[in-house]
């Protein structure tokens, strides 16, 4: 492809851009079609290439039907994953330069911009300064997922608690990690990878808002060091995947400290909040972890994939993840006067991802994300009064933020089909859970294009349906 | 910002992404920029935003100073990462469109297009029909990095060799893993990760092609079971990043595989060279392999992020990797009918990669990148022969692809000290490493935009420098 046709497919895709965005609304939320039918309309083995104008047809022929749209208004799903023009752009661009991030002197821009970025972000979240790429022992890097900044997490941490013999010794059968039934399954699946099984994952007891019970912590890390066990790694989360539970992290925290475990806190979802200072709360006793995690890409509009990730032990964190062939050696690195990203993460190459941030923050900057973020909140609140005067329904959790968790006093089985039923009309979409047992239908009010009016819909057609 | 905005700042920084491209051969390939020089150039902390124009002029202000130019016609450092117009547009649309892949149900366009692309480059590539996507055990996923496929193969092979005990038991003490010193940083860095120790990493002697000694992995492996351990996994390398060394794959599956130890063959840069017909005596014994990843970001042209990761062994992967929580169940997988990538990878969101390759196949096709290849291998094979006519240098290590490994018989001192003057010039960029206690230049000629006249500019500059 020559420069004039990317030029101008470029700008063909950019109104087309446009244009999904403008008739997202008229599409089914859920995509419809069955498992096989898109696949179905592609050949089964590569042909000739046929050019931009069929490729240009079949994404509304192929693609369009085969989405499930996450930027529909009616989007109450999972958790959002909100794109905006900005972050688009920025990826445009970083494709565009198609360089390495991998080492500072693979480009230096791409780290340079980026711990930029990460220090912002702990002036707009109000998270601790011991998270400052200028601090003594910390900072901060983009991962691609909160998974990854969990794993990483568990890494370090295991990193520490062994001193380091992990590196070596293949015996780290004693180590001991902690978490609710509540956190997200990136948790089990962390410490799997890390060759720690479910035998030595505690289930923490939570109450009876589904947050962790810093006591039981306490007596669990007791019995397990009686047991000649290691304790080393406790996850608390700032929103909980199931309904937005918020563990005591500072009450935590007390517990990790005193015993030398290692605590990270999963903020992925709630934790870019706190752009607004009222919900700074939800940064209580963040001072006092040793990692931290929180998503730009699902409220804040920053596009997939951003995860922030900082830590305040970066010793431990180089310690689990550096490795230095021969073929990386780099004279600024030797001199240590630089940051190498790639020993911060599980992957060695990077993309410059540090773009969409910085594209965002300076064209549209915060107030954008703050005011939807307060909106979300504050119909999440007309939602529960609506809900709690509807004698069918009940909600299931607290519901500070932006999920309400509903379900019909019928039971299981009506709660499930009144989620099918909802989600079948193409104009919403809604997952559920479980929670102490209960089938719960999440109703996550987090996409950027939801207005006051979907909220309402939404509701008048979940009543509609339970009748 | 809104749509006009959009539009608008979308097309100046595609005529911007243009103009990169045209005039960067006029720019150093390595930055010169020295530790903290950009991160001056922007404050301290975000101020209130300043829009876009401010923003754009920073891109040459800021950025374009800080960029090592991967896309350089000189860049003949570590492996190339080539990007190309079709891929660009790509991630423009997956950024655009704002979907998840991590579920069938989360966008089944997202998973079956990547499905198709997968099994298309099987085709292209002329890999084994175990790993087709309907074939009876095996499957392909797209990865972000070589060090992901690596880390993921370990951990399917872990569950294999423990039938599964892995996710429960923490007790993984007894396995051991194979390789050479020349295989890629991210074996030792998967293996640590996966909490298996540099004494549970053995390290297979290598031939005087740096290639991989069947015979003696056999004797490791034979030794390490009468010692009462479990040899599990063995990575074979085609193409080094060291040289580009071939293991003999076969050879190594067929010890592997008398052993019951999983084999994964890592051909991040060299796997993309079958493309070519001709080349296709790189997939020796490939079709023996429990495993196998290549790297269309690095030789092909599909921007970064993009690896190729196949399985034979779906159901070792799926078990080491897969966790149900409620909050993900749907309908389409719990009937079996769908795959759920996630399940595949350590992340769980993942970007609609698939689009860079369908973009690519169905635009340009193939040709442009079998063209470059067959150019760059033939180029290689030029420069050797000119630098066998020079006593001053010896080659270091065989190379029928696109690498040559040099050094100066002066020792490594000069070696050193010219590769250091070649890359003050501004015109081009090696990268060093070690054979064998020998410092060595890379001459690694990948980049899209190199002719043969960079070549040649390339080894008469070095050969005016080392006078």
């Amino acid at each position: 492809m020559q420069a004039d046709e990317f030029r101008a497919h470029g700008h063909r895709l950019i109104e087309w851009i446009i244009d999904y965005h403008s008739r997202v609304e008229s599409l089914p939320v859920e995509s419809t079609v069955a498992p096989g039918e898109i696949a179905a309309l592609l050949p089964e083995h590569p042909g000739e290439p046929d050019g931009f104008e069929a490729l240009f047809a079949d994404l509304d022929r192929v693609v369009v039907p085969g989405l499930t749209n996450w930027q529909h208004p009616g989007f109450f799903a999972w958790f959002p994953a909100n794109t905006t023009y900005p972050a688009i752009l920025a990826e445009l661009v970083s494709a565009g330069l198609g360089v390495q991030g991998m080492s500072w002197a693979t480009s230096p821009a791409v780290t340079e911009v980026e711990t930029r970025m990460m220090d912002w972000m702990i002036d707009l979240l109000g998270l601790p300064d011991a998270f400052r790429s200028t601090s003594e022992a910390g900072g901060g890097v983009i991962q691609g997922s909160a998974s990854e900044a969990t794993l990483t997490s568990i890494l370090a941490a295991r990193w520490r608690a062994t001193e380091g013999a992990v590196n070596i010794d293949s015996d780290t059968t004693r180590l001991v990690a902690y978490a609710t039934s509540q956190a997200h399954s990136s948790v089990e699946k962390g410490l799997r990878i890390a060759g720690i099984g479910t035998d030595h994952l505690r289930v923490v007891p939570h109450d009876e808002n589904f947050a962790m019970r810093p006591d039981a912590l306490a007596d669990l890390i007791a019995a397990d060091r009686a047991a000649g066990l290691v304790p080393f790694w406790v996850c608390a989360t700032v929103g909980t995947t199931n309904s937005l539970a918020i563990d005591p992290v500072r009450a935590v925290a007390e517990v990790a400290r005193a015993e030398g475990v290692w605590l990270h806190v999963d903020a992925a979802m709630a934790g870019i909040a706190t752009l607004c200072p009222e919900l700074r709360w939800l940064n209580e006793g963040v001072e006092l972890a040793d990692s931290y995690g929180t998503n730009p890409h699902k409220w804040m509009g920053i596009t997939f994939d951003c995860n922030l990730f900082y830590t305040a032990d970066r010793i431990s964190l180089l310690g689990a993840l550096s490795i230095l062939p021969e073929y990386l050696r780099t004279a600024a690195a030797e001199a240590g006067a630089v940051i190498d990203y790639r020993d911060w993460q599980v992957p060695l190459g990077r993309r410059f991802r540090a773009l969409k941030l910085w594209f965002t923050l300076r064209t549209d900057g915060v107030a954008p994300a703050q005011a939807m973020i307060r909106d979300h909140v504050a119909w999440t609140q007309q939602l529960a009064e609506w809900v709690a005067d509807d004698d069918r329904f009940e909600v299931l959790a607290p519901h500070p933020l932006n999920l309400l968790c509903l379900a019909l006093r019928d039971g299981d089985e009506a709660t499930a089909a009144l989620i099918s039923a909802a989600n079948a009309t193409g104009q919403v979409l809604f997952t559920r859970t479980v929670l102490d047992g209960r089938v719960v239908l999440r109703f996550s009010i987090g996409a950027r294009t939801t207005r006051m009016a979907d909220v309402r819909d939404g509701w008048a057609l979940l009543q509609r349906l339970a009748s």
